[in-house]
């Protein structure tokens, strides 16, 4: 059986990203549009309607991850999963999950209005909380099976302000494990994104197809020295923040020694905070980012060294407390063919490349068959009100995941 | 004329000493009293019982200083001033300006029991906010004449929250000027307290005589950078954090280049502040201090280079704000030969050194003569609980300071 290869309407998808960009606007021009804010819960709302409108049917979870289904003619099919997300960072851009969110909404009412027999049910879903304002990709991890009760009720950090978030959005924090799917009833998963890098600008290269996703740790790194008045004596003070500049030069000069490392100090905080007094107690936070697991491991362990070193060099205390340890993800490259013959179908220009950012991707990969396909982003510029790519790029994308979508549809069939 | 050789009742100013250390106590054991927050509220109104109880007269003024005066019995007579702070830092030190109150009100009980003649008026004087939580050393600037309209009525930095503070506390803001005194009606300022620093113990002298209390310049410092995402290529970010972390790092080697030099980065603040996000921008609260008022210019102008090469190196903007600019105050000369003349009455050890903290006697300074007598500091650990004097130490400090007034006295009476 042959699929039409169709093309979406890009005059309607622009409208839908025009009005989203619309919910948590910022004055500078960006969006605070951060999981389970009111902004957010417009936008679920604005895309809820949007599914309404389409025929869909709406679904949601137990984490709060919200759906429109294209159900095909046989109720046992498999489901092909469409993801992204509409939370956002602080003033961070319009693009970054929102393409994807309307570009899977936009192949789904394409596919819809074609009449397209598809061999498998068809779903966008937007994930809770990609971003991580309270535990970064909590959506997908909830889908996957791979939440745990720490990540709600958490007895170190008390998550206490998460949980009245998770209420006051309609969901009981105790009910994740509900979300959960079997991935028997899966048949894959496709997620459109911008780069958030240069490569494909660089490159002058339409699409980007993600072979996998960098591995990720964070921490919090904390010295302790001591108070004391700011007169006192160099070689009596135990200066906190002089051992957390150490370590943040350093750490840097480290992930340089790494090929194709990467760092981000992202936060400090400080105490008592006076100018009369030396800084007592800083924390530095910060991720660590590879695409090869083993050497992410060695960066992790030679940070700790680093920091053992600041520390001792200004007979500092050093606390470590590791926030998060994602492995490498692989895509499937059954997803990566796909793309790329829909792609070559669209005279599209097209590279494989890691994907340096966390995405909910990387959850789904060792769960069922993912791809991720990339749009050029302007400067690589991203979390800013800055981040852009052409519409025409955004267009370009979205034919290409609904080529793929089409393109999954044929093999299927053939093979029946 | 001679007078008594007196000593203070080292019991009862104990008992003062423990009472006051209750009032903002905290579970580490250190004191957490700010200026015009209920605890320094509670201090005065302690301060003001006693002073009433010891049949000394209750004076304040305009800016919320708070005396305790023993006439004399010449109307006409000038008024010799023996200041300190009941207010403290945020859980710091039980010593720190409340053995100067505590030192002075006993000074002032002594002589007036023992009914010593003497031929000027004596003031003991609380000054507000000392440590700076509104507007460093208040006190001391308004009843030199020192405050201008600006501290008050701050149209850059808002400081409305101060004039609420002063409402609370029954001033009236725009009444500032009214606490001026006329340096004539005054005949000297004499202050006690702990050193801050461990010269004299090294030294293991009994009293410190100030020549100068260090010149001291704060600033603020801002780095902007970009809030671009965390996985951005080195060449594209522009890390405002590396380049705080560069000043921090080459501001205190600066200050080891100028012999006597002190900096403290006592404060960092960072925006967006997310562990994915590169820091856009970062601010460090700085001061720096010198006993020299040329070298302090100098170092000034080359930390002012040392945070423009950091910027450049990360490709930075930067904005420098000065927020003080103290000069080096002299003690004068002819406090201090009577200081040391009741040290060497008493068998005290001493030596003369600079004061590497500020205090209210250097806006005293050159204003009226002034002298500042130090007691050892253990450890030279200060603005912490752990701030420690042995009793016996500061009972000769307040001994000295009796000395010191009737010596004043005895060198007044024989001019006559």
């Amino acid at each position: 059986m042959s699929f039409p290869r169709l093309t979406i309407n890009s005059t309607r998808m622009k409208q839908d990203f025009d009005e989203l960009a619309t919910i948590g606007a910022t004055s500078s021009g960006g969006i605070t549009r951060p999981a389970l804010s009111l902004e957010d819960i417009q936008a679920r709302t604005w895309l809820a309607d949007k599914i309404e409108d389409a025929s869909l049917t709406l679904r949601d979870d137990e984490v709060g991850n919200l759906s429109g289904v294209l159900y095909c003619r046989y109720p046992n099919a498999k489901t092909l999963l469409i993801g992204s997300h509409l939370d956002t960072g602080m003033n961070a851009g319009k693009f970054d999950g929102s393409i994807g969110i309307c570009a899977g909404l936009e192949c789904l009412r394409t596919l819809r209005e074609a009449q397209v027999a598809l061999p498998f049910h068809l779903e966008i879903i937007n994930f809770t909380d990609e971003e991580g304002l309270w535990q970064s990709l909590f959506g997908s991890m909830g889908l996957t099976g791979q939440l745990t009760e720490s990540h709600v009720f958490d007895s170190v950090q008390d998550n206490a302000p998460f949980r009245v978030a998770l209420y006051q959005a309609g969901l009981v924090p105790q009910d994740y494990y509900k979300a959960k799917r079997d991935p028997r009833g899966l048949l894959g998963y496709l997620e459109l994104h911008i780069e958030q890098s240069d490569r494909l600008e660089r490159n002058q290269k339409d699409i980007g197809i993600v072979t996998r996703v960098v591995g990720r740790s964070a921490y919090r790194i904390t010295f302790y020295g001591e108070a004391v008045h700011a007169a006192t004596n160099y070689n009596r003070k135990r200066d906190a923040l002089q051992g957390a500049a150490c370590f943040i030069t350093h750490i840097h000069e480290l992930a340089q020694e790494f090929e194709g490392g990467m760092v981000n100090c992202g936060n400090i905080d400080l105490s008592p905070g006076s100018v009369t007094t030396v800084p007592a107690r800083v924390s530095v936070s910060l991720e660590l980012r590879h695409d090869d697991e083993a050497t992410l491991l060695k960066m992790q362990s030679r940070m700790q060294e680093v920091a053992n070193e600041c520390a001792m060099c200004y007979s500092l205390r050093l606390e470590a407390q590791q926030l998060l340890q994602r492995k490498v993800a692989y895509m499937a490259e059954s997803m990566n063919a796909l793309i790329e013959t829909a792609c070559e179908e669209q005279d599209l220009s097209y590279m494989r490349l890691v994907s340096l950012a966390g995405h909910d991707a990387q959850m789904l990969a060792p769960f069922t068959p993912s791809g991720l396909i990339f749009v050029p982003s302007y400067q690589g510029i991203s979390m800013n009100p800055k981040e852009y790519s052409e519409w025409h790029q955004v267009e370009a994308g979205a034919n290409v995941l609904l080529g793929t979508i089409l393109g999954l549809a044929e093999q299927l069939t053939t093979q029946f």
